[in-house]
This record gives C-alpha cells, sequence and structure tokens, in this order.
C-alpha cells in the first residue's frame, strides 16, 4: 500500500504534467496517484484547435499528447468522465460523480491538485444556447463544431470576440470556404494589442476577406423557426451567420475551489505561492487556467490561459508533490499568434496596462522588415515599445509583421524578465545576416527610438 | 570655416555609419567630416554578397544602402578611390593617396576615425593568385567572381573553407548549377559550432548534393596551360575545380594602424575602450571590423566581423566625436546563418572556447521541432547548451534545424548578456502558440535538460 495519496482534479496540461513529474520522482509504493477528468480526453492542445477546425491538422487525435491508456501505464489511476464536486479540506478528501452512472463517492488524499483549468466566457444573451453557437474551448467544444460545420450548408461564419481565439477561428473558418465576419466591442480587434497596433491587424484581416465589425456589442443571437442559430445582432445591425463562434476569452473554473473556501482573486483565479502551493494550505496546489499568475511587469495578479504556462505550473507542482523544489516567479504576459500570414505578437504592457500599474511611459514605434531590405521576400514589420520615463526600463514590447516577426517578441520577453533598460537593448549582440534580419534588428531600431523617447522627455 | 575636422579611414559600414551620425550631431559650420575610401563603393552589405553571386538578390547596386552623392548631400566630404597610406598621431594628420592619379597629400585631423575593415585570409599557397580563384569580402570581389563565373563554362565549384562564407557560397553556387565541393581543414563544416552539431549541417549538406571534405589542408591551388585554375590540391586528392572560392575567414585591416603606433590585440585587430576610442588615445576611434571587441562570456578579446557590429561601432563612434556619450559594451558571439533551409545558429562559447577560458561546464543536447509536432511542416530542430558547473549560469547554445530555428538564439543572446542561470530560464515567458513552437519551446526544453545536468554534475 502506498504511504501517500496524491489527487488531482483535471486531466489537462497542468493536471497531467503534474501527475506524470509526480510519478518521475516518486514511484507507485511511495506515492498512489488518482486524477478525476470530467471530459472524454486528457493531455490535449486546446491552442490547436482552430488548426484542427480549419483542416492544418486533419485528426482530433493528433492533437492528443497523451492517452488515458498512456497515463495509466504509468501507474496513474485516471477516472475519465468522472467531475469532482465537493472538496473537503479540513477532511483532506474529495467528492467526486461518476457522469455515466451519477455515482459519487469520496477519495481521501494526502496531497491534492487543483488543475481545473477555465471556460469560455458565454455571456446571457437570448439564444446564446442555440444550436449552431459554439465555444471553442476542449476537444468536445472543437468537435461539436465540426459536427455543426459539416452538417450545415451555408457558409456565413460570425465570430464574436477579436483576442486570439476570435482571429484564429476566422483564419480557420477561412480556410473551409467561410465568409467571415468577426464582431467586436473593441475599437480594434486584437484587444490585447493598443488600438494603433489592432489597427494594422484590422487592416490586414480586410485584405484577407475577413469582414471585421469594431465597437459593436452583440445583443442576441438570432435564431430561425426550427431554432437553429440564423445571427448575431448588435445595437445597431444583424449579422447572418449559419454558424457562430464565440470566442471572447475563458474564465477560470473554480467554483469548486470557491466553496472549499479556497483564496480566489480578483480575476477569479486560485491564488498561489511561488511554488504553485494555494496560500494557506500546505497539502493543496494549483496550476494552469484556474490560477492567477503574477505579471513581473506590472506587479500584479493576471488571468491568462495558455498551455505553455500550465505544462511548467504542472513540471513545478508535480516537483513540489514529489518532495523536489521549484518555483514559477510570473509571467511578462507573452502572446503570439497568426491570422493566415499575419503574425501579432505582444508581450509586458500595453499603454492602458502600464497606466493602470501606475507607470510613466513613451512609447516608439517603428516600421522595418523581417529580413535585409534587399533580400527576396523582406516583408515589413512594425515594432511598438514601451519604456518607462526616467528609468529607461523596457515595459512592453508589440509586434505586427509577416514571417518572423511573433517570435522576435521573445528578444523583449527575455529582457523584461532581466530588468533591461531600452538603452541595454540597443547594444544587443543579435543573430544578423541577411536571410534573418536587417544589420540592426527590428526590435533594436525599436530600442533606438524608445532611448530617443526617454531623453527627450527628460525627468 | 568649420571649427573642427573629422577624418575617417574607411567608408563602409562602421566609417559612414560614424561619419553620419558625427553629422547628424553637428551641422557642416561645426564639424568638417573628410572621408577616405579606397574602393568604388560605400555602406554596402558584404553580408549580401554570396546572395548576390547566387542569383537571389538581382543588382548589385540593392545591397548599397547609401551612395556616395548621398553621403555628399549631407555635406560629407568623400574622397572615393583615396587611399590612406600613413597616420601621424603627433601631427594629427592622415596621408592619403588618390589610386587614380597616385598623387598623395597631408590632411589634418582634430579627430579621427580608423574603420579599416578586414580582408579574406589568402594563404600563400602556390597558384593563389591565379584567375578564377576569389575572396567574396568586398563588393569589387563580387563582381569580379560574377565576372568569372560568366565567363567560365565549366559547373565545377570548391570552396575552401567552411565557415559562414563558406557554406553561403555553397548555397549560392549550388543556385547558379555549379557541382560544388568544400574543402575544410576542420573535423566538421561550420567549425564555429561543436563537430557533434558541425555533423547535422555535414548530413545536411550531403542531403543538398554539396561534397564536403573535412580534415583536408589544401596544399596547392592547380593551375591550367592557361594559368588559369584548375583545381585545388590536398595532400591526399586533387579536385578539379572551374572557379575557387576563399571562405577562410578574415583578418583585421590593421597595417595602417601598427605602423602609426595603435594598439593592436593578439588577433590583429584594435583595441579600444568602451566608448570605441583608441586605447590611449583621446582624438582616435575605431570600429568595424578592423577592431577586436570583449567576449562578454570569455572575458576576453575576439575579432569578429560582422556588419551589425560596425553599424553599432559607427553609431557610438558618431555620437562620440560629437560630443554626445554611448558605450558598446562587448558581443557574446551571436552568428546566424544558413545552407539552402538549414538554419545554423550559435551564441556564447562552443567547448573548446569554454574550456579555453578555463569555465567548467556541463552540456545538453535536445531534439525538438520548431512548431507543435501536430502542426503542418513541423521540422526537427537540435538544441544543444553549454552550462557553467555548480553556478548553472549559461554560457553558449548552438541550434541547427529548419525553419524558425537561427533567430531562437536570440532568446540565449539575450539571456546571456543578462548572465542568466539555465534553471531561470526554464520559466521564461516565451512566445507560444502552435504555428511558432511547441508548448515547451526547445530552448526551453534544452534549459531543463541542462538544468538536471548542473545537479548531477554537483559541486
Amino acid at each position: 500500500m502506498a504511504a501517500e495519496r496524491l489527487v488531482v482534479i483535471g486531466g489537462d496540461a497542468a493536471g497531467m504534467s503534474a501527475a506524470s513529474q509526480a510519478r518521475r520522482m516518486k514511484g507507485p509504493d511511495d506515492l498512489e496517484i488518482v486524477v478525476f477528468e470530467r471530459g472524454h480526453f486528457t493531455s490535449y492542445s486546446a491552442c490547436g484547435i482552430p488548426y484542427w477546425v480549419g483542416g492544418d491538422v486533419a485528426e482530433r487525435d493528433e492533437l492528443i499528447a497523451r492517452t488515458p491508456e498512456e497515463h495509466r501505464e504509468r501507474d496513474i489511476d485516471l477516472r475519465m468522465r468522472t467531475e469532482a464536486v465537493e472538496i473537503d479540506t479540513d477532511g483532506q478528501r474529495v467528492r467526486a460523480r461518476d457522469l455515466e452512472s451519477g455515482e459519487e463517492a469520496w477519495t481521501a488524499y494526502d496531497k491534492l491538485v487543483v488543475a481545473t483549468g477555465a471556460r469560455p466566457v458565454r455571456p446571457s444573451l437570448p439564444g446564446i444556447d442555440a444550436p449552431g453557437v459554439h465555444g471553442v474551448q476542449t476537444l468536445d467544444d472543437g468537435q461539436a463544431l465540426l459536427d455543426t460545420l459539416n452538417a450545415t450548408e451555408g457558409r456565413r461564419a460570425v465570430i464574436v470576440g477579436a483576442g486570439y481565439i476570435g482571429v484564429e477561428m476566422a483564419e480557420a473558418l477561412l480556410h473551409r470556404d467561410y465568409e467571415v465576419t468577426v464582431v467586436t466591442r473593441g475599437e480594434q480587434p486584437m484587444s490585447t494589442l493598443d488600438p494603433d497596433m489592432g489597427r494594422l491587424v484590422h487592416e490586414a484581416m480586410d485584405g484577407m476577406g475577413i469582414t471585421t465589425v469594431t465597437g459593436a456589442e452583440v445583443t442576441e443571437i438570432l435564431t430561425g423557426e426550427d431554432g437553429k442559430v440564423r445571427g448575431v445582432a448588435t445595437k445597431d445591425a444583424e449579422y447572418p451567420a449559419d454558424v457562430v463562434v464565440l470566442g471572447i476569452g475563458v474564465e477560470p473554473r473554480t467554483e469548486l475551489a470557491r466553496k472549499a473556501g479556497l483564496p480566489l482573486g480578483e480575476h477569479g483565479g486560485l491564488l498561489t505561492d511561488l511554488a504553485m502551493r494555494v496560500r494557506g494550505h500546505d497539502d493543496i496546489w494549483a496550476g494552469g487556467d484556474c490560477v492567477e499568475v503574477l505579471d513581473l511587469v506590472s506587479g500584479r495578479e493576471r488571468h491568462i490561459a495558455l498551455g505553455t504556462h500550465a505544462n511548467k505550473h504542472g513540471q513545478i507542482i508535480g516537483s513540489g508533490v514529489g518532495g523536489g523544489y521549484g518555483t514559477f516567479p510570473g509571467v511578462v504576459g507573452t502572446a503570439v499568434s497568426k491570422v493566415c500570414d499575419l503574425e501579432i505578437a505582444r508581450t509586458g504592457l500595453r499603454e492602458r496596462e502600464a497606466r493602470e500599474a501606475g507607470l510613466q511611459f513613451v512609447t516608439a514605434t517603428i516600421k522595418s522588415t523581417n529580413s535585409a531590405g534587399y533580400y527576396p521576400g523582406a516583408a515589413l514589420m512594425t515594432v511598438k515599445m514601451l519604456a518607462e520615463r526616467r528609468t529607461g526600463r523596457l515595459l512592453g514590447v508589440q509586434i505586427v509583421g509577416r514571417e518572423g516577426a511573433a517570435k522576435r517578441v521573445d528578444i523583449a520577453a527575455v529582457a523584461l524578465t532581466a530588468g533591461m533598460t531600452v538603452e541595454q537593448m540597443v547594444t544587443l549582440d543579435l543573430g544578423y545576416a541577411p536571410p534573418f534580419s536587417p544589420v540592426w534588428d527590428p526590435v533594436l531600431v525599436a530600442a533606438r527610438k524608445a532611448v530617443s523617447a526617454v531623453r527627450a522627455a527628460g525627468n
């Protein structure tokens, strides 16, 4: 009999990474591992769903990194279609329901991992539950959307929301020959960028044949006599649709944690210490899309649902559960995306976020190219940089361009982590050869301009 | 009449950047600027020559960022085909020769910039000066090579040397339908990488139809009865050739500086302070391919001929000459290149360099992909990482892969500059989306493995 039992709630990126890492550190004689997963799948790439829907990825199973069977072969007691419905922190036990039979049972734990993920925001609008309205957060969601697409003859798609999921789904549906309309409340698509950079995305989407409606609040999902979706209404207009995709964003799935009295932050996510232990609970860890993370630039907690963080959290939690040591120091807010051949990236703070954090700053925006200007295929890239007034500390970078634009943001992500000033960045020794960069990398050109702006701003 | 005169020796990247920046800071009433350039061109991209020779860049003039006329419009007194032949530091004057007329004259300076560049290493072999043997350091060199290619019917090319220039020229000549043989002394091509990584380049070059002969010292350039090149001989074999390209590397062009008593380092380059002033000379600056730079990882001077450094030097020198302030803190040894679709990158130290610097280290090599494994076109990428024993400080990264491999080295370049440990790198917030990266970026996978190696090595 195992000396200890670990219970994990949620069998996706964070939960299964934690379980796998814990198993690497401790064998089944020392640690029993039980995982409750309410869905049909484990360890899959939710970020890959748009590419599966769009046809770039042929089979759903390609998105699955590890199946339940593979986990079980590693002595992880994985209980699929089983939903945790109550955490009793005093009694160190979890009540879980078998979603097929409806039966419930308590399972005792010595150590608990909460990895319940996030859910798509679903505004309470008339018609929101009509057939043909889809979120794209889980593989089950993706399958349901594909079923609708395959059963629908009409080719009009409306996407509500123009964040990462929205624009990626716009590309996916364009690939499937839909007429795509994106409706957003925002002044521009990609509200994770400043509006001046979002405008570049808007223009590029126009060029791709995607209709983007900005400043438009959806008031109703319109349905036909058959009850199925037939369009989306805003205060000013109606947009006919054979299918509607919700890409408004996600929120932490933390009702269970809330009921158990675990600490939640202002965005509704679980609050942890640096080792990913739930604050005030030495025997409970949490990670992935259900937690808030420290933004190292603003000094505040944020909620960011992203597989790369979830995997890191899982790794750190698994180490901690297994008696090792690791911490997740926080994020700098890096995100990359693409719509067709347009690459979009950001890291750090955009203007509004910097102001909200109490920072005063200058901005510098430059246009350059992804390769030497004379190299075939050289394409425009726009880089916007924010630097703190007086100190010149880098606060954020946004990039919109073609090939080679998105991952350039990593330069700034590392510089932000290291607390560099824009002046220090100007002499960074970045890779240069004509196929890969102008002689001054676009990020350095932006840094030079930011240095001038910092100086001009004086004290 | 101007209050001061700046004389610049050398009108390429460093020299003309310095002149232009000085002009931005001071108008012609305050500063007269005289530039001596021995060649026919100014401000061009020598790094672009292989792409011009290969036909990717159609016209020579595309490589020229700014013509002599454009510089003159900015009140820079640019004297083309004029070679500086003596620097008199006590008298603050430069003797220069008009290469057309042969006339010489002294020009007085208040401030002097030495930007004499580098020249290709030309081993003293029998036949080295035969028609059909070409370096590719200057536009004049490139034009001479193209003239030979256009006048030659044979399609056999031998490239001596397998560094960046060698492999880029291999691609260029392959594009022009030559049978390409690369002959190198090294154990593997790309001796700027460790041999285990160079082997990957070797294998990829095999796959492209490039013959690579390693461990082979060239003993003679073979010539025909017409005096033209007909092949290359090593101790063991002869390689027939209709054209031979020297890609052995370059050395600083510093005879003038040496004769003037300016301080040179162990690699023959000028030694400067951090503001790029020649050590011991308050009125003389130097930059670009003729100087040595501080390697921030090894703590030693290196000679690196690279346009991106030359441009930065020029910028800093021009500021200093104009009464401003800027420094060049040093390099971390970043270099990127490609052969056809193979991308090659390095930063920091490779094994031999780390040992020579007195460092003890561990290595970690991993294989991953440039995008999520399920994303179409996902291609293998190999990352090798060196970390210091005990401290875990990052010492170097080498990457060989396809699209998206080369510029990933920038992540490590910034981390090296910031003095990060591999443990700190594991949680870097790098851009993640399926088209751009697996959920763990390959650089982070390497960092994880390096962390384990550091731990395993103990104290």
